[in-house]
């Protein structure tokens, strides 16, 4: 038969952490301590199961419930020799819900349950306090009434006001016993008018309501909404607490706290809460008083004036402190207790893994190593990769007073302050005057290349995650927040408007890159330094990940940036940034207007030392390291001007008609860009600006010397014969490079797989590739049939229903795109077994994607320089879980490790 | 040991017409007719193996050949008691190449080898013609220094000009022996000075170094590119036919000519060719002779006063008017005769099927059928289905003078004259005068729609076969040339410019959209008319086939035109077309422009009664067929106004300020629209849309009567969360109207497949669905991340170096799409048996890509109107293909067929 219901206490505990399906989060937890033989006040959890079996009968429960409820209480009255109802010693219980992970929406806690017309006698007599007692039965009308019977909190609010004013009193605290007395009348009235039906005095009605409420707000929308969007079964439902309450707040020797093992700001490893004496759990997080420091340490830390509990109750603070010891070498983690000290007896409510910021959860990772506590494979899980963003970014300090505009997507991570500029020429112009500028337009272009280094940070009110500007300024470690839609940037009389609101040019603005958030004004930041404990973590995740990590990178600095953050090599060298420069462009744009193929070369020409020293820079730098080299890829017009003044001066300097500018560059636009005339179809059409390329990065990599392969890669290849046509243009380019010079040097032929049509037929392209790089940003466009700059009208709503759990342009789309990179990857290694295969898209520094990328056992992955440590913490992690997940012997790690 | 040569002649024949894989076309068939008995001047065939055994040893002859090859001219001189290199009495031979099929580039022909200072001699001798035997050595000479020895064919010309001018002769035919002995010893002298060599005097010399030369014609660049976009395997070779010569020009009792056995052009059942007397073959080809009919009926026809062959030379052409009947019943199809007679003897030196127009072809087959020649069967194979769309469009008339300005895409068969107008409202007046227009713009857009229907034809300067232009066009069976790059269209000075050329607004052009012309002035076209025989045709072509055929239609014009043509329901009927109507899309514009659910609502209720009755006219005309409605498609912006009148004119009349119009156009702005807010993403963020549509189609079925099932179809869905909402926002749609109106009907919900996700997620997709329609226009930009509009600039070169066969958005690229289409088809139907699978893309209508879909098992192909005949033959051939690659036994067939 069923076991619906699970005791825990010092007599008898059925439970433990393991059962936290069964018995959810809160109720395992409890179990857990109770069995440890820690002070918990009895009670017992109605399963999960219950929740479900209600649900699957017509909202009825299981026939042996009530008796094992009853058995269940009952065991209870006896430890704690008093009697649920009874007029003496009256035994008052609280009921909380319990799901595996918490949710909100969920009804969440009452406490008090139990009390009564004649309890209250009961409880007054046994803690020789009227008023206690008398405020602890209207505290229990008011929270049953709300969260159980509905009755909305500010009437209840609006009884004790009008008390107090009747009554010409100022506060709360002012209520006698007698007042609290009248005003219980006044809440059974109330209640009794609101819901048409006396207030329970029976405290077995009492309970079963309270349950009733909890399974009841597991199908409330709010609940159900969370679930579909967090893919939370229905079935797993929730299980429901009873446990006997305990008191704060009985006198002097009582008091109630919440407390951390450790720090959970700075992770420093001292006895970290807060706690009041005579109190109530809620008090202390109410802040009506202030609460107190637990430890002398912490007191000095705070410089505060309030005795530390330490100091008040010395006893059973030396109890809690070896709680503090056996918790965390029991969980072997940081642990965020509750607890109450009624009558100087301790109690523990309640312990859970402690919440602790990315500084924090980096420290206590560390030390709980060298203090032998966990492994170091432990502790690599321990730290969310994603969240080391955090500490290699300013951020806004978190006392700073906000004045929020609008939020947009929270681009790229870090917060700048600035003044607004319009245009790339006003920020740099400013900049060079030190002044701080952020960039604000309605999306960036490579145009704008310039001006976001010069600022501080980028703004734009259009494009996605993936935009133009996200992606450069990710790529920059430059603070950035995209697509924030409420703004329009109003250039031509230079200010911004949000709402009612506008922002002149020049007003400082503050961005917040990690969360999206635009402020009005500066918000002050601060700057979290790489500790010691960072270059250990990263050390052993270098130690445990299989996968190699590089970066995406085209200048020295980026370069040198990469390097410094661990980068194993380049998987990402787009070539067309080096053609934005100011002395460059002018022979871009002539090669683009050349009608011959000979006027084209001989622009080309003029291209080549630039793009050659742009090579042997570069690979001096990487010396030693793989550098993979993305051909030519943008449409042509992105290179022409598009202003009139632009277009006039391109004109006057090339000798060309403006007209005939302006013709050709209404010949080059394109209703699609993303899928027109780009990528590999510029080398078919113009193999000779690939050639050029070619015969830029062999000469660069001759001259820089050293021990360099280039990865040549073209991209944008859907066919084979794309591929081997222009692999041939590359060898012969090679070939005749390595006569003039005399000397020659190994190099590898590639390409991106970035279009649907390269996935299905990569069995055929592996024969003219030596390496695969799926380029998943244009994957995941042409897959999903989603322009990433267009799509911030739509995918906002696509998120918030629930038809992608997470935006597809951050985190792989497994079931779509991923299934494409794997089929590509399976059959190219098919054909090609030596193929090397990586991911340089942007998922490349996400580390969900990263689990994908080690569970299909790709080669690397490549991300951009600033997310290189995230991408080194996540590729360990994925090994640790694929490691996991195929149940690999510990005796493999071990060797491994050797 | 590998047989290499196979002889043919009367006395033995080695092969027949199934080897033409090793003895080439020509091969086979001289070995086919000589073993039936006709009289085929003997020869042998050096098979195509010998040439793969070249290729792999070197360009050696395997060891045996050279002993096998003389046995056959051995046996050659034994048939025809002549000796090759005798003096007396010499045997010359032709040598010419014969590959599987034939391939420009390749050597030709040699005649008259085996010819040399002796053995001209010997043929004077014989043929007691000394000037037939000199000038039969010169034009040897001639054609070996040519094609073997590759002396340019002018400076033997020079020779003859020379030899004309000093002795003071007008023409060739003035040349006496002795003047042809002359030039025969300078052409000797011309080829050493060339060559560096004598020319060769040995026959047998002569003989292989023209075998080698057709070996080594194989490998050169033209044929190798020819093959390569053939996609011919290198390895198939060609093989070498060596046979006896025989001579037309050897007096007036011998003759040559070339004859079908019926009129290729009409397909009319009489024997149709030409003959001259005294001649040699090129001279009925070259036209310097007028060459004169067959038969009295054909002189009669021709209204020509030369004689015929019945009528000059009865007895001869009395037996081979028996071989044309033999001919015909043993090969079962027109055959294309080449003959020879010498010295009142008949021989045949070639034969193969005769090529014909589609007229012919359809008349033949049928006729064939009623002869009880070829089954139905055979009769549906005979004719190519893309060919019928000559008969159902009116043609250039092919003698007519064409000015050719330049040349764009075939986008949509016809041809047309008028006017040049540069747009819609300009062809709109002018057609309502009467005057014929030719519609020219950069590209269209729906705006133009009307003026499509107006004008005779489209041109466009942009867009590939798939864009706007050429996909509307072809709904409306007009003909259109898109994509012509090389037009330069200035709608402001109102003229298009074409290189050096200039055409102004009111001139006439003409476009032919079979052939993508486009042509000055008016040029004359003549309607082929739809015969009894097309009728039968279809006839069969239904009996036969196991795919439904749907037209892609939407108004009532098109709907009636695909049901005359054979429709059996609506496969595709896009909603948005309805949009554009002058009185609609006012409300539609307003409801763009709505801000909130409600404003939106009460611009869509306004829409409402339009497109309900929109539907209930298509449904009434419908009935009883399916008619697929596919909802919302198009991002909003297509629907707002764009010139500044427009905007204007639109503020004004919905009482919005101007600029705030501008704005919201430019909110709207979408930089890869393909991939914007469009199809379902419309509906999950503007659901009240949907709505309306679904409530308009379902008042519009109940309103119409009849027995009419509307399948909805839901466009772009990705996500299987994506159908079921929007099946939700139909159903509930549904419930609600069967409820107002106490009556329902029955309806299906389904998806279009057009984007690769939705294709990798099908198996979850069709939990939602009850069918799939492969939107295979879309699902082929997304696949091959290729935007239609933008591939003119790259896509003739993709085709040109044969990275893709054939226009991937004409027929669909089996490799990448088509896998996807399988794969979402086969997943689709695990997940739901009953899934019905239809294809709506453009490629619905083409042939090649019908029969794909007939491998894969779809249950129907919908395309535009005027292509419902071609895919209703090809769906049969496809069908008939299947069953025999299955090999299907008769008994099935029969069983079907009953």
């Amino acid at each position: 038969m069923t076991k619906w219901v699970y005791g825990f206490g010092a007599d008898q505990t059925d439970g433990d952490a393991s059962l936290r399906d069964l018995l959810g989060g809160k109720g395992a937890n409890l179990a857990e301590m109770a069995s440890l033989g820690l002070p918990v006040p009895p009670g017992f959890t109605i399963t999960t199961d219950v929740c479900t079996a209600y649900y699957d009968n017509d909202q009825n429960y299981p026939e042996t419930l009530k008796a094992e409820v009853d058995a269940s209480l009952a065991a209870v009255e006896k430890s704690m020799n008093m009697k649920f109802g009874g007029s003496e010693n009256p035994l008052l219980v609280s009921v909380r819900s319990g799901a595996r992970v918490s949710m909100p929406g969920m009804m969440d806690t009452v406490l008090n349950l139990g009390l009564n017309d004649e309890t209250v006698q009961g409880l007054a007599k046994q803690s020789g306090d009227d008023r206690f007692a008398w405020d602890s039965y209207r505290r229990f009308i008011q929270m049953y009434g709300n969260v159980v019977l509905g009755v909305d909190h500010h009437e209840f609010e609006d009884v004790i006001d009008g008390f107090l004013r009747h009554n010409d009193l100022k506060q709360d605290t002012d209520i006698t016993a007698e007042g609290w007395q009248e005003i219980v009348e006044e809440y059974k009235e109330l209640v009794e008018r609101d819901t048409g039906k006396p207030f329970p005095h029976d405290p077995q009605e009492q309970l079963w309501g309270a349950i009733s409420a909890v399974f009841d707000s597991w199908m409330v929308p709010r609940a159900i909404t969370y679930r579909r969007i967090n893919e939370i079964s229905d079935k797993w439902g929730t299980a429901v607490n009873v446990q006997s309450m305990v008191f704060g707040n009985m006198g002097e020797d009582c008091s109630t706290g919440v407390a951390f093992t450790r720090d959970p700001a700075t992770g420093e490893n001292y006895f970290y809460g807060e706690y009041l004496i005579n109190a109530q759990g809620e008090d202390v997080v109410a802040g009506i008083r202030t609460p107190q420091s637990l430890t002398i340490q912490g007191r000095e830390k705070e410089g505060s004036d309030l005795p530390s509990m330490e100091e008040t109750m010395p006893e059973v603070f030396a109890k809690l402190d070896i709680l503090r010891t056996k918790l965390e070498t029991h969980f072997k983690d940081v642990q965020d207790i509750e607890f109450t000290v009624q009558s100087g007896e301790l109690y523990l409510l309640q312990t859970r893994t402690g919440k602790r910021t990315a500084q924090a959860a980096l420290k206590i990772a560390v030390d709980m190593v060298d203090e032998k506590l966990i492994t170091q494979d432990e502790a690599l899980l321990r730290v969310d990769a994603s969240s080391l963003d955090q500490l290699l970014h300013p951020t806004l300090d978190p006392n700073a007073h906000k004045d929020i505009l609008t939020k947009g997507l929270p681009a790229s991570p870090g917060a700048a302050s600035g003044q607004v500029v319009f245009n790339s020429d006003d920020a740099e112009a400013l900049a060079n005057k030190g002044v701080s500028v952020v960039l604000c337009r309605q999306e960036t272009s490579p145009e704008d290349i310039s001006g976001m280094h010069a600022a501080e940070g980028v703004l734009t009110s259009r494009g996605g995650m993936t935009s133009h500007a996200a992606v450069v300024a990710r790529g920059m470690g430059k603070p950035c927040v995209a697509g924030a839609g409420e703004i329009h940037i109003d250039s031509a009389s230079r200010m911004i408007r949000v709402r009612d609101r506008e922002i002149k040019e020049g007003e400082i603005i503050t961005i917040d890159g990690s969360t999206g958030e635009v402020m009005a004004g500066e918000v002050a930041t601060i700057q979290a330094e790489l500790s010691g404990d960072f270059e250990s973590l990263m050390g052993w995740a270098d130690d445990r990940r299989r996968m190699e990590i590089r970066a995406n990178a085209e200048t020295p600095l980026d370069a040198k940036t990469a390097l410094e953050f661990g980068a194993q090599g380049i998987g990402l060298c787009r070539t067309e940034h080096m053609f934005f420069d100011a002395d460059r462009i002018q022979n871009v744009r002539e090669m683009i207007f050349a009608v011959t193929e000979e006027s084209r070369r001989d622009a080309l020409e003029k291209l080549l030392p630039a793009q050659r020293s742009d090579f042997a820079g570069l690979f001096k730098i990487m010396d030693g390291l793989p550098v993979t080299v993305r051909l030519l890829d943008p449409p042509l017009h992105e290179f022409l001007p598009h202003s009139e003044a632009d277009i006039e001066h391109f004109a006057k300097t090339a000798g060309i008609d403006g007209d005939q500018v302006r013709r050709r560059l209404g010949d080059l636009t394109e209703t699609n860009p993303m899928l027109g005339h780009r990528g590999v179809r510029l080398g078919i059409t113009y193999p000779e600006i690939y050639e050029m390329q070619a015969r830029a990065i062999f000469e660069g990599a001759l001259e820089a010397g050293g021990n360099i392969i280039p990865e040549i890669m073209i991209p944008l290849v859907g066919a084979q014969k794309e591929l081997a046509m222009m692999r041939g243009v590359v060898e012969k380019t090679a070939a005749a490079v390595f006569e003039e010079q005399g000397k020659s040097l190994e190099y590898m032929v590639g390409t991106m797989i970035e279009l649907p049509r390269a996935a299905l037929t990569a069995d055929e392209i592996a024969h003219s590739a030596d390496f695969f790089s799926f380029g998943t940003n244009d994957l995941t466009q042409t897959t999903l049939g989603m322009s990433r700059d267009d799509a911030a009208n739509f995918l906002p709503s696509y998120v918030g229903h629930g038809i992608f759990e997470r935006d597809p342009f951050t985190t792989l789309d497994v079931d779509g795109v991923g299934r494409l990179v794997e089929l590509a990857k399976v059959s190219g290694r098919a054909t090609n077994p030596d193929l090397k295969v990586g991911i340089c898209g942007e998922h490349g520094g996400d580390p969900a994607s990263i689990m994908f990328c080690e569970q299909i056992e790709l080669d690397y992955v490549s991300c951009s320089p600033y997310r290189v440590p995230i991408a080194r913490l996540a590729a360990a992690q994925a090994s640790i879980a694929e490691e996991a997940r195929l149940g690999k012997p510990e005796a493999d790690k071990a060797k491994k490790a050797a």
